[in-house]
């Protein structure tokens, strides 16, 4: 059975603007990839309502699951929330179950649960909480699409809520092998073995160091006895072009 | 007059998958917001070949410029050429030229300009060449995308490369104000600052350190007098707000 496919939507004027370096992209890919459900598809908007519920909509159609990524915080351009809501025609409102989780958090005098605050508590109609250990502003579940928030500690949390509930599929291992041999010179070789197994996804990612040029070959698939057939003839082939010691790395 | 729009297009499953973090397009994001050119999305897609050319229509038609990076090596899973053709409808073969300044490349018998390498001069028709001080490799421009490699030192090098040929617009400049004061204490009166001032973008960032919470609030716009008086309004909300030190910094 194939692996259940997501979607990630990443919001925020200030990674388009470059002052920000995202990074939530990253961690919900490996974590994804850990617990076999495959990313197919990453988009960043801006803080615009319009964009929001647009890719939104383009991607909980098309993807068993979608993360969004900041926008749910107290300030005036924290509109995911409300965004969410409009892509699925319901209404959204100040929610008890969230108001008590922010007041938790909020019983110092200097913190207290204000009104912009209370932003934070409006979820909209019909989603489940997503719990949030690190600072208790909750994010949610809504249909297939999971919100929230963009400070990495928060949504590394969140995803760590969300995770569990979800069903995984076979993860992919994968094996790769790092060597100083020129990418163009391993690629011929390498799209016969590729065409010979179409079952192992092999990519290759050329690098740079110390002036020279060298790539990671990198083969996945849940079988690990498939990658180590292909694996014996990637070495054979490597050998062959006269590379010294071959890197090998495994995960998954 | 409004700047010129650009989306991005990355291209790779090695970001999907969490094996790589992109760092192409933080890149791309600071300089062109440097160069006055808004960049207003970006989309991250597989190595497949029906995904790279309907992500592709989709920016095209919508922004001024579209920017792409990965797949254009000489591996068979470097398909973006193909599909960039594929979306443009038109022919791609090997080049006179491209395939001259690899050859310029590979002059040294070990590295000689092999089958899989002379992919790297296969170009769309119509197509201009982008230069490639660090691999000589090519990128190319064909209508208002450019097409770009993914290895960030090249990817790099040809947005330098492209930079100087499109017309830009006016910078936003930015000032940046950072207190140890909680996003939630700032968010009433910054909202009403923020209703004041529609022609400056106001952005909150929360973040957290040493236990405590603080706020960067970006303020962007391309007139330095009106960051300025807004900026003033802000320190004095601060101030009430008890915030000791105010870093700031600026931009642009």
């Amino acid at each position: 059975m194939a692996n259940p496919t997501a979607g990630m939507l990443i919001i925020g004027d200030e990674i388009l603007s470059g002052r920000t370096r995202d990074s939530n992209g990253a961690y919900l890919a490996r974590r994804l990839t850990e617990t076999g459900i495959d990313l197919r598809e990453i988009r960043v908007v801006p803080d615009v309502e319009a964009e929001i519920v647009a890719a939104l909509d383009a991607l909980r159609h098309r993807y068993d699951h979608v993360f969004t990524s900041g926008g749910i915080g107290p300030t005036h351009d924290d509109i995911t929330a409300d965004a969410v809501a409009k892509a699925f025609g319901v209404g959204i409102d100040v929610r008890e179950d969230a108001r008590a989780l922010l007041a938790s958090n909020y019983r110092n005098p200097e913190m207290e649960l204000n009104a912009a605050r209370l932003r934070m508590a409006r979820i909209p109609d019909g989603a489940r909480l997503i719990d949030n250990p690190v600072s208790k502003a909750p994010g949610f579940t809504i249909g297939n699409v999971h919100v929230m928030a963009g400070v990495p500690a928060v949504f590394e949390a969140m995803v760590e809520s969300v995770l569990p509930q979800l069903t995984g599929g076979t993860p992919l291992k994968s094996l790769s092998l790092r060597v100083f041999v020129p990418e163009g010179e391993v690629a011929g070789p390498l799209a016969e073995i590729a065409a010979g197994a179409p079952d192992v996804a092999i990519g290759s990612y050329p690098f740079q160091r110390d002036g020279r040029f060298g790539c990671s070959i990198v083969l996945r698939s849940p079988d690990p006895d498939r990658l180590e057939a292909v694996a014996e003839k990637l070495r054979a082939v490597l050998k062959r072009l006269g590379a010294g010691e071959i890197a090998e790395s495994r995960s998954g």
